[in-house]
């Protein structure tokens, strides 16, 4: 089967979408008789190109890198995105505009948009789930369609996935991660007798934080993904705003100390519990010890722990991820849906 | 969709996957719609019993439990497995007889007949794995039919299915796991100052270990997983024998506390590792750090981690399985089969 894939947002997840493309053309032709073309990509601030004999990806790689922006490669004039979305033509369209934590927005609409013209949805962005699963979910069903957001948390590990197809007939009862890389690194930092502000700067340095760090010290990462989770795999919609959250601001390195005197480590604990038909969902700075297997996530690395009706406790660990994993994620929703 | 169970071997993990049908029945119809009897149970020494209506789970747990056999249950007489197999009429057989780790019989001659007969297979036996894959998941397809085996390793944790649906497009390039509960007991007991000998009684108090511990302490069962995972998810052809293998018998009180002092923990790991188009397969005790997801895997605890192409490092935790864990992942393969 041949499919027509339209790129919407070509930032660094987008960009690293398109040479995963490339680089497994060949295996997705040899393993799944998967063929596509690229006929649109969209970006922020160089213009957007469509063609719908397919797009060059290497060219377009070029034509954003060099700063000449995607339109001399266009062979149709696009004035925005839902303009691109409508001309595009495409059965799947990867929505990677930044996310918008307060509203989802225009990613919602960009997918709800999408889904309307037949084309499968598939999303790094967390705001869509958060904002409207169940929106999205219901409209793509009505339609035969697919809306998938694997690289929502933790990258390209299959999170979602795995209670689409593996962990069936189970009851999810409670969830607890370490998900946000900002925090871990700075809580690492200090443990080795760095400040907060050292830790801040590593982050920055990685590539991990963003100028302004709050959303990630504060917990709001943590929270979206939280409630991105909480929605999703227990049924139970969820805002960032619903979730008790406390970040690490508060932790001195005395307390740091302490607990490593003790034998623990600080880490920024996410987590939902079922209690009854509600849930409770928190986000906070928790000890832990050696025998969680929390206690060895370091840096970048993250982890999330299922505890079900019928196995015991099941950890995902994704240790160093690398630029490509969110990446995968895309690529791994798009062969899943279509085979 | 109502499907025909049979239940061939009646030891721990059949009486177990027998209450958990029960437990999980009306979920199974609820969320997918799925009805079921269980038309036949043959056991080792208890006899056997097939009733083209259904048999009462309740009642064939009793009639087992108390001793009394399964025979007065029985609408048909039944010889042996064989003749189990092709008078039960089912539509799916789970296979659950003792494992012979030589020759994987009379398993792999069950699940072929079964095939043959045009009932999916789902099993808990490595040896059916280990000795006929390729040709027991061949007959499969060439029926539309499925032949399923994720409780073979790691109890029901998704192992297997993760590469059949989740991590799409990849490359698997190495597999390293603590996948054998009686070693790690006993390298924890010592740890705590224990002998080896008082690692192996608490091993058996906790009906982990065998009676005969050798299989456990030398290495085989987890070379047995070891080949399991490599045929499995590497597509290359390996037997127990074909992995370099080296168990824990060797392992001194005075090399544990050397290692704890060192801030490393003795563990039986178990690797396979592409090289060029062969694999390298390995059991050998290591000692792992802090750093390693393996560090704090305790007791019955096991871990798996698969390095790939396209995710960082990706580990699979089950902490403390309970014993409904491997009937689970039997149910999870027969409902995988069906949706």
């Amino acid at each position: 089967m041949h499919y027509k894939l339209a790129l919407l947002g070509f930032g660094n997840v987008g960009r690293h979408l398109a040479r995963l493309l490339m680089r497994k053309q060949d295996e997705l032709r040899q393993r799944y008789e998967i063929t596509f073309s690229v006929v649109g990509i969209a970006t922020g601030r160089h213009g957007a190109a469509i063609d719908p004999d397919g797009l060059d990806l290497e060219q377009a790689l070029q034509a954003y890198e060099s700063g000449h922006g995607l339109e001399p490669l266009s062979r149709l004039p696009v004035d925005d995105s839902l303009d691109f979305i409508h001309k595009c033509g495409a059965d799947v369209l990867f929505e990677n505009s930044p996310v918008n934590h307060a509203t989802g927005e225009p990613a919602v609409t960009h997918a709800h948009t999408a889904l309307e013209l037949g084309m499968h949805v598939v999303t790094a962005n967390k705001g869509t789930v958060v904002h409207a699963y169940r929106q999205l979910t219901n409209l793509a069903a009505a339609r035969g369609l697919s809306f998938r957001f694997e690289s929502t948390v933790m990258d390209g590990a299959p999170i979602f996935s795995l209670f689409r197809h593996n962990i069936l007939a189970a009851q999810l009862k409670s969830i607890r991660g370490v998900l946000n890389s900002t925090s871990n690194l700075i809580l690492g930092v200090m443990e080795q007798g760095g400040s907060f502000e050292e830790g801040v700067r590593r982050a920055q340095e990685m590539g991990v934080a963003e100028t302004d760090p709050s959303a990630d010290i504060d917990g709001w990462d943590a929270a979206i993904k939280v409630a991105a989770l909480t929605t999703v795999l227990m049924g139970i919609p969820t805002k960032p705003q619903d979730v008790q959250r406390e970040g690490i601001r508060a932790i001195t390195p005395e307390m740091i100390a302490q607990a490593r005197a003790d034998g623990q480590r600080y880490k920024l604990v996410c987590s939902a519990r079922r209690v009854g038909a509600a849930v409770e969902t928190r986000v906070r700075p928790e000890r832990v010890g050696i025998e969680s297997p929390m206690y060895g996530v370091d840096g970048t690395t993250s982890i999330i722990q299922f505890e079900t009706d019928v196995l015991g406790l099941l950890s995902v660990v994704e240790t160093d991820p690398g630029p490509e994993t969110t990446a995968y994620g895309l690529l791994a929703d798009f062969v899943n849906i279509v085979t």
